[in-house]
């Protein structure tokens, strides 16, 4: 439905056209310094119209604080907000009146509801994630403050124009291995790539040559009043182990969960990923080395940062698939929602390509579920931590000291 | 936690070496018919020592059901079930006492818990997933009954050796896009597929020529006392639309967080997933037609049956990735839990490759969301159906008669 | 935290002083026609300077609806809705900057959070419950257009006066049983009562000379800068058979839960409560006649209409304690927050009693669960529905046609 | 539906004459010793067969641990038990083959499920408890462990036969106010009462003439084959303060909820509860004094330990009514499923006054209650304490130091 979380909550409601989109944010630690704008630079990073490659649709997006924050301090109650819809026009959409636009949710809200919004997609609408990108940043703020993490997200693909990631080929038939899964150059790149750098390109890609052809192909796309998807990859830095809870909220899952439920997504991956299921485990296994400090790191963290469903402090990256845009101008053959073939050429305000707005709602979306992982964990890690330590047991069924 | 769904909800306990695994199964309609058998069929599908690709670990994995069902018939109550840990053999993982085994789960759960089951891998282990076969078994067995809903599973790769699902290739560099996401020779296998064609091969690929190959190279692994990965492909045909519930738990997003729980899973898509974000909209999107009978059909379904996070009533089709299994007999290079470098060379018995037991476990999964979703928008639309037809509302914003 | 229910769901946000309050209502059917004045109408009973019995605190009180509803119709969606704090005065309160409020919730929000709402109590606001009453009235709107549902709450005491609910006297020291629980005449007047009725007097309760003398209890509160508190009783007519879901979730747990969690409460009974547990069973239990159209029907319906945690379709009735409001004029001898021994005399507006105008309280906290209740029921009853009957069981394990 | 609780969660199956009775107590903090005698000692209290005062049904209810334990020391998974159930008789019901007994589950299961257990009550057998005490029972060690808390029950009336609370008399009719909530020795009882001291009579009423007078009301009871209802009151000592999620899980609802959903529970109150709504404002607040070692203490505490829904550090205590059983051996007069008006007699086995067993019923649910909310502010309050120090705050919106 729509709300996410247990301990770290976000509930959201608005569709495109009504008065305001919001959201409801319960279960923020208390004393956490927080205002306005530290929530407005995600919203400016999500919205419409920063570019010539993203709709024309140019609304303010000005987040309004209705509770929970007092004197610039969150007083850890529900913390509500809006952000009204000024830019409203819903007599752009009178084609999809009679057609449900192909690869839409129009039919499908259609076949749930009984109903639907007059004005389009309702709660389909990326809209719908203002609610989310407004939850992310105040997860985030925390989770920067206390635990110095760091989440980047970038557009890793655009069509087939990839950012690379391996060294190994797929079309390497002679061998039925392969052995690299993720090259360490990239796991470098993972390691230290900042917003800034990803915000230095309209596109959000890190690599400016990448970025370029990527700016190429949604430039041919928009002028051929056509789309193209693409893919966005995240990584998150520092965030401590024990995360995730097994067995039906491992860490991937929830992470997973939380992206699938973003529009657009079609696939989500984790460390190797897909790729990774052909290496061979000899190669694809991640040894581990005594850490600086105490406890134990591991050598490639082609696992992504999660083993057994449980974060292991190493660096988790993950990669998201979009698929192209429904909504294109150009005509479209289909049939109207009584059955009767016909050609649909919509109009309207619509990106060719989402993948580079939809870089803070993966940013909000993994803030959002490190949040909710953590406090969860805290709440185990405390009460165990009230306990006499156990010394009737082996070594080695218990941590040993220094790890973490 | 280990609870897993709304309305259809199963909890599950046990580790690999306790007295026994079992489940909880709550929320089942009542008046079902169903035996022990029902269960025990996929339990034995799942259980390990069924050929020579998988381990010699033979337990008998007998279910138990200890209430709930009278006289063969469910009651509406919850379903207790267990399955006793026979072949226990703690002895053979005396190894694993000193070195957290790279890539499992042994650190991440000393990392979580501060304690770990002396026997390994607790309850990372894949005997967890016996509570989840059974509770798939339950969920299906309705599922089929009332909407003729059939889950069929089965091994799409095994490490580089793939059942192909395209006509197009990624080699093809002069062109910038990719025409054919999914074929439509695949997507007839997917509308056809049986369990039983599945089991033909021990590999549980249907392709008896792919199957072949794929043996060649779980033996391989296993002769080297290494490992491989895979992935496995799950369709559901017959699903009603309108399943799934925005905005969060979109039925894409519910779908992969219970894959993504599974052990050994580090991906998942849907519909033309990862391949399907490099294909231009006017391409990818996917017309409707008239469906024979009312309502409308699309034509190439490179949608996976869900558009907006909702089923359209076409056949849902997914893939999910498994990593090479971290367990391998071959010595590895890694530390010891105190950060002591040394060599490892896991004893014990465990499978080469995962995937060809890992298709009942996906079918479990699979028949648990869709039931879970099922009976939340069975709620819905009787909530709905009981109002008045609301008569002010333009044609265009409600249902057309026939449409389901 | 701030949401309840599982499919119908409310969330809430705001606190006494900030900028709005408001309200998400997730799970409402699609359909419904619904208008900001079919809200409007149960937060105006809620709100305060109704009369010269509650707070002089004028606020309109106007609900903004912000989503989920066009054309008057409910999409189905979230509905987003608020009210601005119009009248907030924050300068009231010096006096509690330095003591917290004996049996309000200062100290604890203080002990919880480490941080509380510089303007008083925060949450523990009674205006909290304005998205409650708003969830309510939406939900109170389906239910007595599909089902004719009737939710009637009423002040049943105030301090000492009561309106009489039985003939015998608790003084009947002679006898070591009681043989009424609940008097006929009572029973008859919750089968009739109306919100009309009950609104007819300032003080909400349905007898007038009760009513009135109950109104001089009151004022001499009001006079004496003191406060008083009493109960309310609500009746619940036409709710179906079969809500409530064993065994946590019975029905009565879920209405205790939901009716605790309103402010100022302390005590909750259903059906023949406290007193009935003094009724030797051979009286206290409902023998079962015959009911017109089929089914079965009780003859005291002491149980208040719920029978094993379900709903037998008999009218529901429980009762709620309010302590009498921690907020007087009156000084008091207290502490500071540090300790200092001294006196306190609050000012700012408070109602010397708060149960008429927690009466729509109730009833949208009644609303609420029955709604949510009922739509979990028709889950399971349509899935159970869609299977063939079973025709193997004896006779009496079946329920008999007719009954409902 | 069958599971309780938020981060410590019990989900039970089983009804009276299936195989076994059992529960999955899953979130149990891991390093803590508990063996199989910690959980049989509470369930061995809550049997039948204890004395001439409950039901002659003799079994044996050990307890058989599953999982999440090893050596002696929990794992923090979920610990999965079971009960056998060895004194089955399902043919002492074949009365209830005709009958629905008068106030017990059986139409209302029927209505529910549209089929119910041949053997009568299914899940609303007070077998199903059996999980739920073992559940308490775990939660209970970790809680005496870590912060003291003790948690006892007792019986505090039978019928009309009360353990007096009170010095006032709710007969005083010229007065019309009640000073009196709660007496000062009634506290003090609560403030010293053990287990130990309550087990000392058959009853569990710790007033040893009070209990002997109960203990003739219960024979008359059995003898005259009637029943007879009563009361069970609980006190939580050493809960720490900030317990309690608002708005809609503040402590008492989450109690109450708990209380209500435990078989034949029909009222619930926290502190003065019902008799606190007739002592006015100025009488009942419960003024603050200063703390040893820091921090405020309430004076009367009538507010139970619980101000604005979150826990103040006071004792904790509230009372449940439990109706007479329904189950009678005398004639009543009723109708059958179909309608047919007859005499039921039922035979079997049943306790003429449930209250003596219900006491570690209710203290299992208390200490899942303390349990769960514990761990929520846990988590809580860690992450607030990883954060600085707020130093832009006025003081009075600030927790002093030493506050606890």
């Amino acid at each position: 439905m729509s709300t996410y979380g247990t301990l770290f909550r976000v509930t959201t409601y608005g569709e495109s056209h009504c008065a305001s989109v919001g959201a409801i944010i319960d279960g923020c630690p208390p004393g956490l310094e927080l205002s306005a704008q530290d929530v407005q630079v995600q919203l400016t990073r999500r919205r419409p119209g920063q570019s010539n490659l993203t709709t024309p649709r140019n609304e303010k997006d000005q987040v309004h604080i209705q509770s929970g924050i007092e004197q610039g301090v969150t007083l850890g109650t529900p913390i509500g907000l809006l952000v009204k819809n000024e830019d409203q026009r819903p007599h752009d959409y009178s084609e999809t009146d009679l057609y449900p636009r192909p690869s839409h949710a129009d039919y499908t809200y259609l076949l749930k509801y009984g109903i639907k919004a007059s004005s389009g997609g309702g709660r389909s609408s990326a809209r719908e994630t203002i609610g989310r990108v407004a939850a992310g940043a105040i997860a985030e703020k925390y989770l920067k403050q206390v635990y110095g993490i760091e989440i980047v997200a970038f557009v890793s693909s655009v069509g087939k124009i990839h950012l690379p990631y391996t060294n190994a080929t797929t079309s390497d038939q002679d061998s039925d291995d392969i052995d690299d899964a993720v090259s360490s150059e990239y796991l470098r790149l993972l390691s230290t790539i900042t917003r800034e750098e990803v915000d230095k390109h309209p596109t959000r890609c890190p690599d400016s040559e990448v970025a370029e052809r990527m700016t190429q192909r949604i430039i041919r796309a928009k002028d051929a009043q056509d789309s193209i998807g693409g893919t966005v990859t995240c990584v998150i830095r520092n965030v401590p182990g024990g995360l995730g809870e097994p067995v039906f909220d491992k860490f991937e899952a929830k992470l997973g969960h939380a992206m699938l439920s973003i529009p657009a997504t079609k696939a989500f991956e984790i460390g190797s990923g897909f790729r990774g299921t052909e290496v061979p485990g000899s190669k694809h296994n991640d040894p581990f080395v005594a850490r600086e400090g105490g406890g134990l790191s591991t050598k490639t963290n082609w696992s992504g940062g999660v083993q057994g469903g449980i974060t292991n402090s190493e660096i988790i990256y993950f990669r998201i698939g979009f698929k192209s845009p429904a909504t294109i101008s150009q005509a479209q053959e289909t049939a109207q929602y009584d059955g009767t073939a016909g050609t649909l050429a919509a109009r309207g305000r619509h990106d060719p390509c989402v993948v580079p707005r939809a870089v803070p709602i993966v940013e909000a979306m993994a803030a959002i579920v490190v949040m909710d992982q953590l406090l969860i964990q805290n709440a185990r890690k405390t009460a165990a931590s009230l306990l006499p330590p156990v010394t009737t047991l082996p070594p080695t069924m218990v941590l040993p000291p220094g790890a973490k």
